[in-house]
């Protein structure tokens, strides 16, 4: 599965990290800003692609620097910036139920008089008020449109499991009987972005990430190959997930880049 | 739509009265509490089925008397206490998110080491924390068994539109992949109960309510004739629902039982 690679796609949260919330520093896995490091020595290419909506990426590059990670601003995808474009192409004025640190990544947008909700992972601002008022604004227009940053189920800080924008994306739908468009992993437009960005074929790069919808069958169905690591919020089960077969599991990024450098 | 009835299932919340929420008293719907009289004066048994779950039934079946309304306990048919049957059948153990004021229902049973997630209308305990401590219940079991009390979408009450427990439900069965268990309307199980304890027949038996789906698709489903009331959360869109067609629309429960009354 090592073989002819180009380009490499990491996961943030769980792969290089377990975050610890909003401002909380969070604890790096062991090995993976070494690893990180040696794929920037090896010449493959590298791009994190992350579904992290808790911060602009600014800030959570500072974090992952502060953790000792060789990361800059330039090297992320996410979905912020993604759903700007598309609201932008498509006229839309968002009504944001997002983290406080994300909304700076809508500046440039226009939030007045909303006719689409877009939804991010809003941690403590997925309170009841908020949720309802997001319900009414959907409910509100004549065709609801809801815009998801990610369809993540849940996922681990170092204070336990938390449910992700995906499972507050689906009682929305519930509620107004509408389909969300998901911006962000799994998303095929959101991978394809990335490898443009990499200038490599998805049959050129490998994701590696902890989850295994939205990190390796989202790749796969790009046409990728993906590794899942045995960190951040893998569960033994996840072994025998009915859809997705991962092209490997590794114990971490660390395992995983050592075998691919020595299939250079 | 009105002939040869012997009994009545009615709603509350939007059919008798706008609920204000928890404590806020909320706004009876004119002539509704004297269709009540007429209904009681006219012998037809009566039943009436909510999935009202903000409160034990005697909390608010004292608040609906203090609205002029002549009901009680005994004629409620509630959620709550189907659960507590249920659970007590399967020696289940709940983790309980419900309103404040519902506990006391589950007074008499075994709450210690939860083995299920009983979900109900938790209105503001619906915070970030408790959705995560419930989802770390269920993600937690082995087999997660998730019991939602009822499916609504969405209610009315004095101040707006509200999210209901269905879409609390979509996102835990969503996050841990599971089928929540239904207990309350549109349950086939919960109408035939409202049914057993009036003596009547499917046939013999008209549900009146303002949910097109919960209301009135569920009691059809059981064989009963269901009216939509153009009251509480009902909207003009009700009205070209794919799957399901009321036997008839009233513009309020007084008018229904003006009807029903004229064909005795």
């Amino acid at each position: 599965w090592a073989r002819a690679v180009r380009g490499l796609l990491l996961d943030i949260s769980g792969v290089l990290y377990d975050s610890g919330g909003g401002d909380g520093g969070g604890t790096p896995i062991a090995g993976s800003a070494e690893a990180v490091r040696k794929i920037k020595a090896s010449g493959l290419k590298l791009r994190f692609c992350t579904n992290e909506t808790q911060a602009t990426r600014e800030k959570f590059v500072k974090k992952l620097q502060g953790l000792g990670f060789d990361i800059s601003v330039a090297e992320v995808t996410a979905p912020a910036p993604a759903a700007c474009r598309l609201l932008k192409e498509r006229g839309l004025r968002p009504h944001l139920l997002v983290h406080d640190d994300l909304v700076p990544e809508f500046a440039e947008i226009d939030k007045t008089n909303p006719n689409c909700v877009v939804i991010g992972d809003a941690a403590e601002n997925f309170s009841y008020a908020n949720l309802n008022e997001a319900f009414r604004v959907l409910i509100g227009l004549e065709k609801p449109v809801l815009i998801s940053l990610g369809r993540g189920r849940y996922y681990k800080e170092t204070d336990g499991l938390k449910l992700d924008v995906g499972a507050y994306m689906k009682a929305l739908e519930y509620a107004c009987d509408v389909q969300a468009e998901v911006v962000g992993k799994p998303a095929k437009t959101f991978f394809e972005s990335a490898l443009a960005e990499m200038g490599v074929s998805p049959q050129q790069a490998i994701m590696i990430g902890d989850d295994i919808v939205n990190d390796v069958g989202g790749a796969q169905q790009c046409g990728m190959r993906a590794v899942q690591v045995r960190t951040g919020k893998y569960r033994p089960c996840d072994e025998n997930h009915p859809q997705v077969k991962p092209d490997a599991y590794v114990n971490n990024l660390a395992e995983a880049v050592d075998i691919i450098l020595n299939q250079l």
